[in-house]
């Protein structure tokens, strides 16, 4: 993480931008407005990634906005633009994910502070470790002055491709549960316990597991994930105990999303009575389903277009921080196409060519924002808080 | 490992019985004979034990052999008794068991040494990293005077409790199959990626595991468990692109028990294959079914007997150090009684009596076989090698 600031801020220096990070890690550089005082747009994504993982989730977002400001040549607009690489958006160390944004949108709260990763330590633990002072989480909250968020990302799926087209506009990022769920039977030895005695934790989470597929198949639209496994005691000659599980459930309509998760609990339940198991579950995560500011949304079609290019709206089935800042700014995304919709993968992968439409798209919009009738009314609302 | 040694050390040397560790880690200690040259006798046990363990696997057997020295009060026997303490039998690092008894048959070979634990450390390096020396590992094999071996342990099943009797002299170990598996499949997103374009690792593993407890639950005798499992890259949000499996299968009869792996791992490609899925699989261990001596069971059960008991006979479901020895020496076992059959959990235990009659045992099976004409034979035997 100290070699990816160390970097990004060796691109920004040499426009005059200086680069902060701030208590939850992120990395923050403001390139000022034509006058002091003028309200900033934030653009970004995040900085983490997953293990094993390609190179483009997230940084790619990050690198757009530094070659926004590179492309800007020194030419100022009537509002600043905060470059932002958000820190643990996915969630793979905490269990939790976007805990970088929620710091600016103020929900990185007390309790999201005290969550442990698998060694015990804490997030507020791992910033203070980092040599970050937790107790300055909420000077990252977003400033008074904030008009919206702009992100690029790769969708991480395969329509855009199937579609032929570089980039969309996103109207909506589907909501999300994650649960993680344990099943506890009884440990014993794998050689001398008849079948007919056992109370196999891993051989109920495996029916719970091909039940959970099976389930989604029936229901349109709707995807979940067993993406995590830990058993105990985990040795060849044992009889597992414990086993916990991940489950990510995600639909655009988030009563047909909160319906399967309770019905993939009772099916657990059932699963762990027939079987002596105990089961519990805890919900990490109960994300509603968020739309896009549609003033950005619509002029991102419109830059889009400017690129020569057929603007395309579409629903995002993956989380993204602009989900987490839509709760407090408006917030809009543009999604660039993914060869073989292949992500989380080191074979993930963008088009030259669409990185430079997705940048050419970046300076249409940002021409359209700063001389948009509807946009200077906004400056001037945050410029008067 | 090294608190342990130290322990046991502490109780042998007020008899004057020096201990040695060997290259593989072994705890070996002799208590001389009645005259020097004499052949010496083994008894024992190992050491380590699973993750979560009880605390009697193994080391009771350890202790036993420990406390028979003690009972002898400085007298001398027509044999020496070195006390042994084998170090990694259960597996759980490497993958491999038996490894301090396969050092003294002469069986941990350049191969053995190679394999790997899942930091990448080979059991060679594990020894030198330790303050051993790898390349002395020839040096641990058995003696040319070893009349043969004595193994006290915990029963870790049921058998002996429903039967209420607290003692079982062992006529044969079952054979176990140790196999990994691992399924590949394509890592992506959770949240973007529709249930039928998913090659999901994990569901596929889940999907062999419920075969795996079904096929084993339709031959009579046959356990099979999956203890261990893994899966990359094992976050939330990422559909799992690997998972790697460990398969542990048992029965008293070797046919049935290689055909029944056959059968399991035919199964594994018929799901693969379904799902589009790679599945590959490594025996790790291939273990016939291994008799006890006769003589030493006949002994065990007469000394058993003397201790007012009535005698029993049994196959053990676990394999033990004394299939390994029983390779190249001859090998008895001694069974105690195990309440609940609970074993490789914390709540694993031994009634005292039972321990009581377990040394009452082990000191007329002393003093038998320095008596019996066909021991002394053997000696003779052992002596003009």
């Amino acid at each position: 993480m100290r070699d990816c600031y160390r970097e990004i801020a060796g691109w920004l220096e040499p426009l005059g931008v200086k680069v902060a990070i701030d208590a939850a890690g992120n990395l923050r550089a403001l390139y000022s407005a034509r006058e002091a005082d003028a309200p900033r747009l934030l653009v970004g994504s995040h900085l983490d990634t997953i293990p094993n993982a390609g190179a483009y989730d997230g940084i790619l977002g990050v690198v757009l906005a530094v070659t926004l400001l590179e492309c800007l040549e020194g030419m100022k607009l009537p509002f600043g633009i905060e470059a932002v690489g958000f820190s643990e958006e996915e969630g793979v160390r905490f269990g939790t994910p976007f805990i970088g944004s929620r710091a600016l949108a103020g929900t990185l709260d007390g309790k999201l502070l005290g969550h442990t990763d698998w060694q015990g330590i804490s997030v507020r633990q791992a910033i203070d470790n980092f040599g970050l002072n937790s107790e300055k989480v909420a000077e990252a909250v977003l400033q008074d002055d904030t008009l919206g968020y702009l992100e690029f990302h790769i969708e991480q799926g395969p329509v855009l491709e199937k579609l032929g087209k570089p980039l969309a506009a996103v109207e909506a990022i589907v909501g999300q549960s994650r649960l993680e769920l344990t099943f506890v039977g009884r440990t014993n030895h794998a050689g001398t316990t008849p079948m007919d005695l056992r109370y196999d934790a891993l051989a109920g989470a495996a029916e719970w597991i091909n039940t959970v597929e099976r389930s989604a198949r029936e229901m349109t639209g709707l995807v979940a994930t067993v993406g995590g496994i830990e058993v105990k005691p985990g040795a060849t000659n044992v009889i597992p105990g414990k086993t916990t599980l991940t489950l990510d459930v995600r639909h655009r309509s988030d009563s047909v999303r909160t319906q399967a998760v309770d019905e993939l609990v009772h099916q657990a339940e059932r699963i762990a009575k027939l079987r002596g198991l105990l089961v519990k579950n805890d919900i990490i995560l109960n994300q509603q389903a968020v739309a896009m500011d549609p003033f950005l949304t619509g002029q991102i079609e419109e830059a889009i277009r400017k690129t020569g290019c057929e603007s395309h709206r579409m629903v995002s089935g993956a989380g993204h921080d602009a989900m987490i800042l839509a709760e407090k700014i408006p917030a809009g995304m543009i999604f660039l196409r993914t060869p073989g919709g292949i992500s989380h993968d080191p074979a993930e992968s963008v088009n030259v060519e669409d990185v430079a439409t997705a940048i050419e798209c970046g300076l249409h919009l940002l021409e359209q924002l700063a001389s948009s009738a509807e946009f200077q009314k906004r400056t001037h609302r945050a410029q008067s808080r």
